[in-house]
């Protein structure tokens, strides 16, 4: 312990897909103080361009990032206040972020879309991690990269995803050459806002490996990019490469300006940038080898420890020191959970449903859920593929999409709702399944996010993957997960495994499995298994078609 | 002409799933006087039975025989009164039904669930055509035929249907031997309808045909019957057999009974019972080789004559005069079309949709229907199989289900709505397409039913089976084709053939496909085509598990 710890503060900031939350922390124990939301004032662009008005194309999700700085400005300074904390005790600041999510910046780190000229050029705008339009790319960097047998592709389960780095940035390169010419920089938000903070661009090691595909020192090489595309040859050299900061680092301190937005004191520690997942598990005192913790929200991230290095196929990567220095980090993910629950209830459930719970003063989850509990397994006799929004792991497919079977004329709402539900947890199985069967041991499963308080979703997640489930201690994971790393940054702890000892919190075996649901879920996970190979693998490029119909219907490509 | 024909009437009953409907038609011209509809009181039983309110299982589908006199009592008066006509001047009564709906009755024609002491008995009622609760006896039954190929089989498409009279016979004996003892004949409500107007059982040629497994004079032979089960040995001798009645033939006079209920004069001429497709074949002037009439409405049900017999797989059958004397009748169908779009609307549209429908005084129907009609073939990028209430062409299999591929968080409501449309354009084309491959040529598609006035799903139909569609000039069409069948019983004309080309109407080439459609409706058919024969051939007989795993986790079976 560096430091007198007691009375000591740190802020943590999660930046989500919709909104920033700000943590007061104190450093001694973990106790969380007070938090302060602001949500972005401009959300995610998916069907218009601010300014403009112009129509984007489908899987385009967008976001401007001076709605960042908004947050900076807004839930900092309410956090201390609902804190009831002084300026004063705060030491240190940490942030974490949305990856992969992608800004082009000039020299000074003014984003493209800021300067009038590129106002109604899409490819200015912050591509967010959900942004699916560079499939096409992507396909193109994991091809050529199996062709040449490049050693960095099985760190990424032999794929690498349209969400990450070199997909957004060689669709800019080949869509809007000029956005591409005028980046100095191509930037993780994750590292642009801690820019903002201290005035220093440090790139973090975790979005660096995991989605810059970063492995033993050296990114992809010169051949291989110019082999993608001669205009590419150097978009490592030109675009990303910059000095790396560990996690738990302190990447400056707190600039005069950034001291005036948010009500700190200039100087204190400003910790490295980080992703919302990977600060989680030291939130969730999760950082040993085999404790995998589920971040489950709009979409899930699995992010787990291991003392080896395994190629696991469809994982989004596996990066040395990417979750705590001195281990592999593991990730995996699921593209679309809440954000698909959240789509049935909005656009799937009749008007009874919503008069029901406005009535009762529930939410239309809340009512579903109820209803969808009272069933048995396979009791609605339907059948879901979760790829509303693709498929992250263990398939790596974007153009994947939804699937469901079994709809009669009785099937109900309930049905369907619980049907997705079980349909996400088949997918979190398919994870665990492919992580085991690499050699990569899954021992605790450790559960974080909003989805936490759908109690239903949770026993149906215990039963399907017939594991009892820990349930993180912190309603603001993320949020306290980058305090943690901030009070490393300030000094307060030797390293994120001490820090996350303190200041985490984790609940054990709070769900557990029931023999006679995990026998049903065995068998509906044999057809769900069945389903995912002949849709996921190849066998039916149906989903495929589709979109790619819709693009032509839509008169695009 | 028999009769002198000035100012003679003739009333036509068609007996639907929900109501039935009385029009009074004019036998010079088949001028539509006036007609009045008669809502059954007890619906369709599928979750209670009345009295007992005891709950019936997944599947089942029963109806209440008093409802069927109801309508006489009260539909027939109103349409005279609303057609201004004199019941002096109305010469003839002809009725038509859905099918296979049957009733166990006693010798004196009283339905079962009529006496006190089987109002509790679920297997005394009514059994409605969509009773699919006994696929389990139907794959017996067409198991067995086939194993000792048995001649019939393959009249039947090679499958016989759950719907039919063997497999809710069989259920019967089976599910309720007291029931089975007890009953004097299983009947036709076709034929018990035509005995409450005279008085007279007489067993229709047509439902004898098609639902009763009678072909060139035969049924199938006690020793089929008891290897299927001992104790259904003599079914047929028993239960079914009786004297037939040729379409178009008095089954006899009405009655002073059925004159006082309907209040027509006694005596006068009723035709043998029919089926609501096959008379519409006349009403729409459709009885003549290749004029395949499609009676689209809650199911679909595509009837046609053809001068020569053919073994087309998967059709409902093939009967010698099913139609009209003289030529073989197929049949084929899809069990679930308006039913599916209706189940939709119901379960699946947000409030919003609703709101706005009846902000503009539409119904939600036509608001999708008109959202819908904005996109370009394959521009929601979804795929749907139609089977949500099983499939009776080709794959006569009620255990399959309803699919959708294709949701993102993209999907809306009118999305899914057009996908369903579309489905059931494409079951119709695998139809029309075995036909032909069958050589049995599909030379006119001639529409009929309450879906007609649909103009989005009429012009998929033309796209998707590239051919111009053909439409009833009636909105009663089989009420108009009943009408025609008691004029040919009165005398007033010598044949349907005859009577059809008087009374009948049609309007030719009122929808013409679109090439552009036509094109990309044929490359998404292909998916249609892969996905229909892997889930629906056995591929993958996911379908199937998923009911049985679902009857299972209801404590059935």
């Amino acid at each position: 312990m560096v430091l007198a710890l007691t009375g000591k503060l740190v802020v943590g900031v999660d930046f989500g897909t919709l909104s920033g939350r700000a943590v007061v922390v104190r450093v001694e124990d973990g106790a969380e103080l007070g938090s302060a939301v602001f949500e972005y004032p401009h959300g995610v662009l998916e069907q218009v361009l601010p300014h403009t008005g112009d129509p984007l194309p489908p899987d385009w999700a967008l976001q401007v990032p001076s709605d960042y700085v908004d947050v900076l400005k807004n839930a900092v300074p309410a956090a201390l206040k609902a804190a009831g904390a002084s300026a004063q005790d705060v030491i240190g600041i940490g942030t974490d972020f949305t990856a992969c999510t992608m800004i082009p910046v000039t020299a000074g780190g003014t984003p493209l879309c800021d300067l009038p000229e590129f106002q109604a050029e899409p490819h200015a705008y912050v591509k967010l991690w959900k942004h699916h339009a560079a499939q096409g790319q992507a396909d193109r960097i994991t091809d050529l990269a199996a062709a040449r047998r490049e050693k960095w592709l099985p760190r990424y389960g032999g794929l690498i995803s349209s969400e990450w780095e070199f997909a957004k940035g060689l669709q800019i390169l080949e869509e809007a050459p000029e956005v591409y010419a005028t980046m100095w920089r191509f930037v993780e938000a994750a590292d642009w806002i801690v820019w903002q903070l201290t005035g220093n661009y440090v790139r973090n090691a975790c979005t660096a490996g995991y989605k810059g595909i970063h492995q033993d020192g050296e990114y992809p090489s010169q051949d291989y990019l110019r082999e993608l595309n001669p205009g590419f040859e150097n978009f490592v050299l030109d675009k990303l490469a910059h000095p790396l900061g560990q996690l738990g680092d302190a990447a400056g301190g707190l600039s005069e300006q950034a001291a005036e937005w948010t009500g700190l004191r200039p100087g204190i520690a400003v910790s490295v940038g980080n992703v919302d997942a990977h600060v989680t598990a030291p939130a969730a005192q999760a950082v040993e080898p085999g404790q995998m913790v589920a971040i489950m929200g709009t979409s899930t991230c699995h992010v787990m420890n291991g003392a080896e290095l395994r190629e696991v196929p469809g994982m989004c990567g596996v990066v040395d020191g990417g979750i705590a220095p001195g281990l592999w980090g593991y990730e995996a993910g699921q593209s679309g959970v809440g954000d698909i629950f959240g789509w049935f209830v909005d656009h799937g459930v009749p008007p009874e449903y919503h008069a029901t719970a406005r009535d009762r003063g529930i939410s239309v989850h809340e009512l579903l859920s109820e209803l969808a509990a009272q069933q048995e397994p396979g009791e609605h006799g339907l059948l879901a593929l979760d790829w509303h929004s693709g498929n992250r792991s263990v398939l790596v497919d974007h153009e994947l999409s939804g699937l469901i079977v079994g709809q009669t004329l009785a099937t109900r709402a309930e049905d369907t709702y619980r049907a997705l539900l079980e349909a996400t947890a088949f997918g979190t199985r398919m994870i665990i399944d492919t992580f085991i069967d690499a050699g990569v041991p899954v021992t605790e499963f450790v559960v974080a996010g909003g989805l936490i308080r759908n109690p239903l979703l949770m026993q149906i997640y215990a039963d399907v993957i017939d594991m009892p489930l820990s349930v993180i201690g912190s309603e603001n994971g993320p949020a306290l997960g980058s305090a943690i790393h901030a009070a490393v940054a300030a000094g307060a702890y030797p390293d994120i495994r001490a820090a996350a000892k303190a200041m985490g919190s984790v609940e054990r075996d709070v769900y557990r499995p029931i023999p006679a649901n995990v026998a049903a879920y065995e068998e509906i996970f044999t057809d769900y298994l069945t389903l995912h190979d002949y849709f996921g693998r190849g066998v039916n490029q149906v989903m495929r078609r589709l979109k790619s119909r819709r693009r032509r219907a839509k008169g695009l490509r």
